[in-house]
């Protein structure tokens, strides 16, 4: 055993080294430096490690729902975890939702969530309840601790089980009376980094085959392969082949804009979907899953492929998948490796790259399609764009491929309230790049607590409220499934009439600035101002 | 089979009788007229069978959590399940943490939670999870709908295993084709209803001999022995014996105030609670359990009794207190069950039932003990009491003995952010009763959505919010469990300042009216005054 990393004599308070010392500087080792939390008494002892640990950044979130939507928007952006820590069974409960929608998106996180010790499970005391059996369908790897000197071993399998690819979500269940004892166990070196696995040759031999069959076939892009590398060689393959490019209707992270590949993405309608795919052959999937409806109903079928479609996976998901999209170039002979930087202006593939097109700025009375037209027109370059606009939203996506360059970052569980948290959480992970999030009125009310922790971090976030005073999508769905024409109870359960939300009040009694507006000149005059200077704002878009 | 108590052809929507008809019409006839709720796309049928059904008050909630402690207020003030309607695995567990304390507090409360149609789960749609297991730690019972014709019989179940005393939660997993799909079925006649077991009669000599051995004995009373007449009895069991009563820290529910039976509890602080429990050789539970630390802390016992105190159940929660207590008075020769109605003014019990005692209004700076104070010496008649004032507000127990008589309803689990919806529910199930919602800032912020509630259903509810802009409770409790002082790690995690929180703003921007004050003479006026009127009111106490 070597010694530990951090030498504990240097700690600010004079107490021996703890369990939980050894888990944070074993965090700390392996590359875990920010830790989103909502503590309570059962996690002191870890706190008093974060004390002992200033490189910790430590990061408040004021409910749970914002505390693991922030894990996620940092991980999308940091591309490495950060760790949460989360109050006995209730308080990992609260962050359940937005695990969920982090586990669809892959993104690596390491849940720290404290219990009793254990001695006092068998008291049955109020807060007692089955950490294990509430962590299990959200994780990917769940561990409790076994004593305080088995602390490091198991932070370091839980950093390297979250970052597994494609990541994955890491719960460690730690008992008080292991955080409180001490230990003098040295921190383990990293495990080797989990690389992903290599994609099936025989399966890239089919999916090289169907895509050869071009127009008829369609690349299915999921995961890292739609960041600008990928798309570009995609683009080569597409050019090449007539195949289609595509993505699915909810993702984790896609590099658009000016100069980027304009892939679009599978429609959530069903019937828009069924109508995009219906003479598809072929679906090649990198890292994707094939398309199937977000919800099922009645009378419409659950998966949108054409009856007859051939299914390749190319890839996994925690499979290489830009390793696949090399390979697939070579064998459709779209071109080496060598030349994927360079795909762009001079290739085959040019048409499918967004030149500059100038939109001009929307006047009049504010719409949703208003809101989508100010935000393409004046997106600062490299900016981080968090789409929880659920239907509101929808006009965004086809009219920013003209946009400045920027990441774009969705809801992929269909849990709402990851809009505000993801926001925040991408702008602690990428300082100095614009945030801006899209934010539907009834989703943002899971989460608005994720505006103080805006104010109080400094964080460069403007997020527009598209202020439609209802659960607009569940108007629409209500029809959709054949549920008939919303009556009193129904329009009392889909309106937010009654009284109507003041946004503009909650944003400053979180301490951000806001302001709202109904007319598009003035959405552009505050939206200019707003990305102008670094700090949150919120503009209430009244549609 | 006999027909539908509803007929379907009074239908608004002119659509085939569904599952969703038979489920909701089930409930009807089972008394669940009260559905708090927020739905999603797979519970439309669902909602459309709430619009054919007048009856049912729909009340949403802007958040899961507030939806489910809503529940739980209802069915500790009017002593019957609601149901909620939940969204999915990421609904349910949004709502898990509150149906956690609702779990501690015994309330009666039926889960319907939509899930995707059957043949849909095998295409893992982005929202699908596995909610049986999510549900399964919070609910004591869990099923999942068989068929459309099998929704009545399994509403049926559920209503009674909800009702199964001492109270519990009923979670039933709804598919969406189930919803959907037509039925002829008929609404099952209700169950016969659940009553609670009959104390063992031996354990109730063990404890009548315990208490007659007086001073020594402690009497644990819990559930409906903290009514008012289990509360009476009591009250002669302890004057005829000399036996001492007490209640648990954490209560869902206690009749008090002038008049009452002055019953104290045990202490949250481990100290506390081992000093006033030291001298205890026989403790007696009467739907209690026995005493144990909220939390472990280094170096302190876990249970709250001293060695070789005996320890007795003369009633197990689900078995009848009061008739328990009843047996005992008669036992150890405290009056006849006869004379329980008449317990009072007369009797030798008479010093602890709460005698008149005038309380001056508080003037000064505003501190917690004000609040306390002015709250005391304001409350209306018969006002609902619900406290979540964690740290702040624990003078308000020992101060309002002699306050106007009031039902004292708490946070029975510990898990922060029940407040709020806790009272609106409280208010929903108790038209014309004030409801004073004792609340501390930090726990307040977890589900502060259900202002909102309370401001669309003009609800008759006070809120006070104890602003210290603190965790004050962790500053405490890093110190108790011996993490040592807290550093600027902690501090960041257990201040809430920087920016502060602007509780005027937050009630405002949900349709709430609100105040901030910092001096008494200003708290007691605006107190009177929101008391005197019968919309919500906020009023931001700055201690």
């Amino acid at each position: 055993m070597t010694e530990p990393i951090t030498d504990p004599t240097t700690a600010s308070n004079a107490l021996a080294r703890t369990g939980a010392d050894l888990l944070c500087e074993t965090l700390l080792a392996h590359g875990v430096d920010h830790c989103f939390a909502n503590p309570g008494t059962s996690e002191m002892h870890f706190v008093a490690a974060l004390d002992r640990q200033p490189r910790m950044r430590c990061v408040l979130g004021l409910a749970e729902g914002v505390v693991t939507g922030m894990a996620d928007g940092y991980a999308r952006m940091a591309e490495r975890a950060a760790c949460t820590l989360l109050h006995t069974g209730p308080g990992l409960a609260n962050g359940l939702a937005n695990l969920h929608n982090a586990r669809r998106a892959h993104s690596p996180i390491v849940n720290i969530v404290g219990d009793h010790a254990t001695d006092h499970l068998a008291y049955d005391a109020p807060l007692t309840s089955d950490i294990d059996s509430l962590a299990r369908p959200m994780s990917h790897w769940v561990a409790r601790s076994p004593s305080a000197d088995g602390l490091g071993r198991l932070a370091a399998t839980a950093v390297h089980e979250a970052h597994r690819p494609p990541g994955g979500i890491a719960t460690l269940i730690l008992a008080a009376d292991h955080s409180w004892s001490s230990t003098a166990a040295a921190v383990p070196a990293p495990l080797p980094p989990p690389v992903p696995l290599p994609p099936d040759d025989s399966a890239l031999a089919q999916a090289a085959a169907a895509l050869k069959r071009g127009p008829g076939t369609v690349l299915l892009l999921a995961g890292r392969a739609l960041r600008a590398e990928g798309l570009a060689i995609a683009a080569r393959i597409a050019a090449c082949t007539g195949a289609r490019l595509l993505a699915p209707q909810a993702n984790a992270r896609v590099e658009r804009g000016l100069g980027r590949v304009m892939i679009d993405r599978v429609p959530y309608v069903v019937d828009k979907a069924l109508a995009m795919l219906k003479e598809t052959t072929g679906l090649v999937l990198v890292g994707a899953k094939a398309p199937v409806g977000f919800f099922a109903y009645p009378g419409k079928p659950g998966s949108m492929l054409p009856a007859g479609c051939e299914v390749i996976t190319a890839a996994r998901p925690e499979e290489d998948g830009l390793a696949a999209l090399h390979e697939l170039a070579a064998r459709v002979g779209a071109g080496s490796a060598a030349d994927a930087a360079g795909a762009g202006a001079d290739s085959a593939a040019r048409p499918f790259f967004a030149a500059r097109r100038e939109l001009p700025l929307p006047s009049g009375a504010l719409t949703a399609a208003a809101v989508a037209q100010a935000v393409v027109a004046l997106l600062p370059d490299e900016a981080i764009v968090c789409d929880e606009s659920v239907s509101s939203g929808r006009e965004f996506f086809p009219m920013s491929w003209h946009a400045a360059p920027h990441d774009y970052l969705q809801i992929t569980g269909g849990a709402i309230g990851l809009g505000i948290p993801l926001a925040t959480g991408a702008a602690i992970a990428a300082p100095g790049r614009k945030v801006v999030a899209l934010q539907a009125d009834g989703s943002a009310m899971y989460t608005l607590q994720g505006l103080w922790t805006q104010a109080r971090e400094r964080l460069d976030v403007v997020t527009v409220i598209f202020s439609n005073r209802r659960y607009a999508i569940l108007h629409g769905e209500y029809v959709q499934t054949g549920a008939g024409v919303p009556g009193a109870n129904a329009k009392r359960l889909f309106d937010l009439e009654d009284p109507a939300l003041d946004w503009v009040a909650l944003a400053r009694g979180l301490g951000v600035a806001a302001e709202r507006t109904g007319t598009a000149e003035r959405f552009n005059a505050v939206l200019a101002a707003a990305l102008a200077q670094d700090q949150p704002f919120l503009i209430e878009a009244a549609i």
